[in-house]
């Protein structure tokens, strides 16, 4: 008989305690689990041994699922599952096969009809969301906007549009050291009246949720910094 | 000195331990706070007692912030706030502020300074999300479609449309006595290809999370009952 695909949500902030963000069941669950397929083997590592994982770490079966992966080789990965064995899918921060390429892998479950047990962990998305005092029933993730300054402009002056056609919150992501261009972007090229929430180290010492209009934020503008951050738009 | 507004999320099922969802120390801010606005105030009374909240339950004070609430009432819930008292803002299920009017409560937070702190805690969304296997590096919550049916074939259309255009996950839910109507619309409406989940009892003993394209949806269509469901398509 198979085993089942278990979702492991990982720790946002390597500065708190596991028990502030995952619930004693889903430790309890972590611990159990000999064969995982991970993101990042290394932090990984770290993570399962914050958890209590008895280990030893070299013992636990860990394989590699990340943008280097070859779409082919992922059903390869449920070898442990068909072999009887229950595996976690684990992402780097968060909840894995969201913001991740995670999600091939449980299609590939799905498709061997292999049980998906998905666990309860924080989401910076959700927890963004939540946070921001933005439209809630409405909303949607698009990942990272384009690097480059004029496409990165247009991106956002279409998001915009569209947030206030469908009066949808729309939340994006920066690669940290970004962060602060992205957010001059913002400032730069939104109306006055928009309204844009920022969300720095969620669940970490040094968690800050703000959100304000457009030129509230031009009159005090804030610095971000090499933190993780989510954005939220809603005009 | 002002007190925080705290964003408490509650279970999923009521048929599980809430340790099962919960962070221990979630639990334990939690059981801290005597004051609360709250979705339903029966069921909250309900959620504070399974999470050993020290009571009694008629001392702590329970104001409501649901779809009755007018707008300009709301910012007087943050009154015990503004008195220094921490206060926790708590949905029927699941995260606050995402799919509830508690976000206008979030809003009138920021304007005052406040500070708003999120916690983790499980969201039917992200957990129906990450356990679906669909693209989840672009996805989009719109809540409920229309209940007239030719509305609602008119709406599935167009966001089966829209999510072939961006490849984006579309995510949406329904009242559970409409349920097995939606499911059919979605069968008899979409393309073969489109790929459907569909997450039901998230966290409950009954839980189960599928996904297949609608022709093999077709060729064993099942029953998903009057039970909390989450719907994903992915054109």
């Amino acid at each position: 008989m198979a085993g089942r695909l278990y979702l492991v949500p990982a720790w946002l902030s390597e500065d708190a305690p596991v028990e502030s963000v995952l619930p004693t069941t889903v430790l309890e669950r972590i611990r159990t689990l000999n064969d995982f397929v991970v993101e990042d083997a290394k932090s990984a590592r770290r993570f399962l041994t914050a958890c209590g994982h008895p280990g030893p770490m070299r013992d636990v079966a860990m394989k590699e699922l990340n943008e280097h992966t070859a779409a082919r080789d992922v059903p390869d990965l449920l070898e442990a599952v068909r072999a009887g064995r229950d595996v976690g899918l684990l992402s780097e921060a968060g909840v894995p096969a969201v913001a991740d390429p995670g999600s091939l892998l449980v299609a590939a479950a799905h498709a061997e009809g292999i049980a998906v047990v998905p666990l309860s962990g924080p989401s910076s998305i959700v927890l963004a969301l939540m946070a921001s005092g933005l439209e809630g029933q409405r909303f949607r993730f698009l990942g990272y906007l384009p690097a480059d300054a004029s496409e990165r402009t247009k991106a956002i002056l279409e998001l915009e549009k569209r947030s206030a056609r469908e009066r949808e919150t729309q939340v994006f992501i920066e690669t940290p050291y970004r962060n602060d261009a992205l957010f001059a972007s913002l400032l730069e090229s939104c109306r006055p009246g928009t309204r844009i929430a920022i969300a720095v180290d969620l669940t970490g010492p040094e968690e800050s949720v703000r959100m304000q209009a457009v030129e509230a934020w031009r009159r005090k503008p804030a610095t971000i910094g090499k933190r993780p951050a989510t954005f939220l738009l809603l005009a």
